[in-house]
């Protein structure tokens, strides 16, 4: 019952199934860093973005935006290698246990969730550990969403 | 700095202004227990829904199959109580740190993700805490999503 990667064929076939689609083909996915327990990220996988995880053992989103894979890290550097992968009771929803390297957010944060409602409004809370410029260079736009 | 609950108008109206809703006027909400870093389930949110949970400091989802408030625990009695607000970047996501008393799964399990995908297929990895029938006694349904 180990969760090392690749998973056999039936075993993804198995998570896929227990997957319910949203009516473009996608469902959340919240990505939690395993050991630490931080809330990292949450975006969207299709059907080939979860066999691919599944398959490589590091985290395949899928782009809404650009309507393509989104292979964390790919432009960054800032991989995340998947630990394991969960499904929800209706199935509308995936946790992912990651282990993730530097930032998971593209404003250079470790967390997405880096504002805080409290009696002063819209707090920010966490500090920006690496400059968007550092994580993307010249490329001239940050990658994903 | 406080989380206290009722926030101030003013800062509902921030936490409100910062999310940006989906066609249906609805955005994810990722519930954590604050202490422990479970994640426990993925529910939905919608302004009003977001404005009560901050007022009350109890957290109010919105149903999408009742179309009405789903206040978490009003049926099982196993409510969420918040401590934390929080949004992510690009607004389309909430984190809730809660502290949930009980089970949050409608199944009586602690957390909604309690299937894991492994090289036996989909593994079912966490007890039921309390049964269906003692969450919900005879009212005939689960309510929620």
């Amino acid at each position: 019952m180990m969760s090392t990667f690749p998973l056999p064929d039936a075993s993804i076939e198995a998570a896929i199934a227990a997957v319910k689609f949203d009516a473009d083909g996608l469902v959340p996915a919240i990505a939690q860093q395993h050991d630490s327990g931080e809330v990292l990220m949450m975006a969207w996988m299709n059907r080939d973005s979860i066999a691919e995880t599944l398959r490589t053992g590091r985290v395949c989103y899928w782009s809404r935006s650009r309507q393509n894979f989104w292979r964390k890290g790919e432009s960054s550097g800032q991989v995340q290698m998947l630990i394991e992968w969960r499904v929800d009771c209706d199935g509308d929803t995936i946790l992912l246990r990651v282990d993730q390297q530097g930032p998971a957010c593209h404003t250079g944060r470790r967390s997405c969730f880096y504002r805080r409602a409290d009696t002063e409004g819209l707090t920010i809370t966490d500090p920006v550990l690496l400059s968007p410029e550092a994580l993307y260079g010249n490329k001239g736009q940050t990658p994903g969403f």
